[in-house]
């Protein structure tokens, strides 16, 4: 699977409920890696590591379950500019320990894979790239940062850009390329195509190794009835020149696609997207409930002829 | 004032009810500092901040009052070796901050200052020196740092040696040399020699501010009935062939010292302390209470014919 943050665990809620999750690898967007008080924060690798122990907080959509906020609060008696960054006690923690990985020269993908055997992860979870690359809006209130732009100004500002900062000089991390080449699937998730999957097809050797592949790549559309489930897609597909529809997601896509799920009540697109060259899975896109996203889940692994 | 941590900070309850805190600077002990999960850790200095700004915890010693462990819990299960080191979720914010800042150039004066401002500190804190200075004792267990010998193993090895590793090559910080040259007293506080005001002496310039000065300089002592308050202070005295008394606590001070406060206790001990040249004044020096320490204080301010 390749995954960004919120989308994508909220069908992989669902997707370890209908696979070995020992069976999955995941590749995560960094290009939202930011810091913060100094500190190495991997928002969607930690979404999803989180998620796959069990220990997200569903309520929040981000952190860990039942988190406090109390080291915030005492950090934002020292720095002027906290408190937009929600990081909370338990996930400080995490954000320590990478921190302090990455100043001993540990790689990501080390940091990570550590991360993922402390909180007992059977999946194993890859950083799309150990190198450096970060997502850049080119806003009407300046160069933005993801963070900023997402968090602090809750995508208000209008996108004129996206720039991967660092991309084209980053090298897939270890083990990416083998496996979206070895896969019997690639899944890519529910996720933004511009600012989550778009930064890894950024980085040199992940879409080639994805149009090189024999055996289907497929998508979940994270759009329902030309709406996005969360964020500002409909706005950025719009921005692009493509349609705010599955079809925009599947151009998004172009050419390596085989499949896009999208939901039921968009049933009209299939045949557009057929027109495309692109198979339509008919399902629930709205995961709301781990059992929403399980079911739809089935439904993809079974087009896949992998359940 | 010349301070370790927790002897220190209980006197120093006492001495700002008795003295306009603006009119203090305070030097203090940064031989204890440690990296922990990699954070900047400056045990001696948040101790007096905290304790400066009403906001330490008198029930640990150590701290901030009222803090909890949760990122703590959260570190024990990414490190192997973690947890003999409290630290709490909100005292976790100054460490993060002083890494933070240490890591973009700042001095630890400078990141001090701005803790102390931003604890409303009115005394002026200062860090012995901003160059890298650690104790390491040479133990039957082997060498360790301070923390490893005072908190990891609650000094019970027993001490062949104490290094102050760095110190010779270390300056005293920024406007150390000039407060301890110009103010009316010195006083050192009841820390311990050895491991609180030892690796000060042994930072050039500061022994040498302090001989030079004509106007006293005084000491608490952190000895009673040859016991000491807290910590392995007697045992040190013994090692390095001390006599366990006031008199011992004295001789460490030699030749700058003037005044010794010792125990009421103790007062046979202050014919001995004036053969030596060291005036004495006998009060109560069990600080468990910030009355108690204000006594002594106003009885110290007023032998240094200061109140």
């Amino acid at each position: 699977m390749l995954a960004g943050g919120v989308g994508a665990a909220k069908f992989l809620r669902g997707l370890i409920q209908s696979t070995d999750p020992a069976s999955l690898t995941i590749v995560v967007n960094t290009a939202d890696d930011d810091r913060f008080f100094g500190l190495a924060v991997s928002p969607d690798l930690d979404t999803i590591i989180y998620t796959l122990a069990g220990m997200a907080s569903r309520r929040r959509g981000w952190g860990l379950a039942g988190d406090r906020f109390r080291c915030l609060e005492a950090l934002g008696l020292l720095y002027d500019d906290a408190g937009w960054f929600r990081l909370g006690d338990r996930d400080l923690a995490t954000h320590i320990y990478r921190t302090d990985r990455l100043a001993a020269g540990a790689s990501l993908s080390a940091v990570t894979a550590e991360l993922g055997a402390a909180f007992g992860v059977a999946a194993r979870v890859l950083p799309m790239t150990d190198h450096p690359v970060r997502t850049v809006l080119d806003t009407d209130d300046g160069h933005l940062s993801f963070q900023r732009y997402l968090v602090e100004r809750r995508t208000r500002p209008s996108v004129r850009g996206i720039r991967y900062r660092g991309a084209s000089a980053a090298r897939p991390a270890p083990g990416v390329v083998r496996a979206i080449r070895d896969a019997d699937a690639v899944i890519i998730a529910p996720s933004n195509p511009f600012l989550s999957i778009g930064p890894m097809l950024a980085v040199p050797g992940i879409r080639s190794a994805l149009s090189a592949r024999r055996r289907p790549v497929a998508a979940v559309s994270p759009l329902v009835r030309g709406r996005a489930v969360t964020g500002p897609l409909a706005r950025l597909l719009r921005r692009f020149g493509h349609p705010v529809s599955s079809v925009g997601i599947a151009r998004c896509y172009r050419p390596f696609l085989d499949l896009l799920v999208i939901d039921r009540r968009d049933g009209r697109d299939a045949f557009a997207l057929e027109r495309e060259g692109c198979r339509a899975v008919l399902a629930d896109t709205i995961f709301s409930t781990p059992r929403r996203a399980a079911r739809t889940a089935r439904a993809l692994l079974a087009a896949l002829e992998l359940a």
